[in-house]
């Protein structure tokens, strides 16, 4: 790995999407500054955050390390959507692929595919689940039942994909260690308390959920920035 | 390119996410069969396709021209999720660049990060507002007018990012050629008209638009399957 530097800035607030950045740059052990939005006062929305991001999410990643060629001839890179952040880091950060297949393999395609589940998939419709559950005005029992039957239905989706990868032995989504697919699926599972959902009943994700959440990189991305905006069960 | 063969097989049906990937072979000049699965029949929750795709989703791709190495052992490839399909075509068929920009370029990651944008955002939030406002067996007006808004919003983002490139005097998404995130966005805005969305009110949106509609290779791949699912306005 790259030797640790400290001109990789991170944008981000205590959403699921926000820790499969912090907890990528804490696995692949470099160094960055994080900013913190709080984005139930709409700071991702400024003006300033626009210029880097023109759809007002967080995270953002801005890089300084690495002379990035393009035709812009500036120094330097910002990476905006949670996926293209983590395929950045990795063709930069992990040349060693310990977290992530070498391009061209199988593993790397089924690495995306996995990435592209959770991004265009398990995402969105968790994140729906649980705004329809807990945070929106009016309590609609259709929308609360839609997402929360389709993200069931998704981590059904996950628990065949780790039985299929568990045939070659891994306890993975993809190959025999854990990458970049993993992580941006685990900061969603980790979010699937404050749903009616047990993880328990999908037998294979809650393993591997607690073998990543005991993994004390995971646990410094967590707390990256330190308070969460997702609410907590009990 | 390479010379057209045809080992490539596409499993789709009439909707934004199947047209992205036809229109991109047709773009990239290759010769592929389709296997049309009626999705409002379930088609794709037969067992047989779920090998193929765990999700049950269109479209899959399968691919026997190249030998792809990876620890399974089999010939060739089957890749799922369309932002996945999509690297994997311009990976292995556009060498030249003329549909996609090489790795480890600025180019590449904005590339990706609109793809994503696509994916996560502009796909399901649009997909939703449809269902709303078109598929719903109950009519729940909050459910419509949060996903209109939303997706009205992303197209005003994509304006946002036409605006910034089209100070490099560029028409598209990225760099100054259209890329497979222009083509993942053009399917979803060619099914806007279903919403009670104009584009016309996304100026730099509808000239993009109409310049791609125009290409007789989107248009060939607007065919495939031969019949949309989506309902057509008037």
């Amino acid at each position: 790995m790259s030797a640790a530097v400290n001109h990789i800035k991170l944008y981000t607030c205590g959403t699921p999407n926000g820790y499969k950045v912090s907890i990528l740059l804490e696995l692949l052990g470099l160094k960055y500054d994080f900013h913190y939005l709080n984005i139930r006062e709409n700071e991702q929305k400024q003006e300033w955050f626009l210029k880097l991001n023109p759809n007002g999410r967080i995270p953002t990643l801005s890089d300084t390390n690495h002379s990035v060629s393009g035709s812009d001839g500036s120094d330097g890179i910002t990476v905006n959507e949670t996926g293209a952040i983590m395929q950045y880091l990795v063709d930069k950060y992990d040349t060693e692929h310990k977290l992530s297949y070498p391009i061209g393999t199988k593993e790397y395609y089924l690495q995306l595919e996995t990435l592209y589940f959770q991004m265009s998939g398990l995402g969105p419709m968790q994140g729906q689940a649980n705004f329809f559950s807990n945070l929106a005005p009016e309590k609609i029992p259709y929308g609360i039942n839609r997402y929360t039957e389709e993200t069931k239905r998704l981590y059904s989706v996950l628990e065949d994909y780790l039985a299929k990868n568990s045939k070659n032995g891994s306890l993975y989504l993809v190959g025999n260690h854990y990458c970049i697919s993993d992580i941006a699926v685990f900061a969603w599972a980790d979010a699937l308390h404050v749903l009616e959902i047990e993880m328990s009943e999908y037998p294979l994700v809650d393993k591997w959920y607690k073998t990543l959440a005991a993994l004390p990189e995971v646990q410094k991305g967590l707390t990256i920035p330190r308070a969460s905006v997702y609410a907590k069960k009990g």
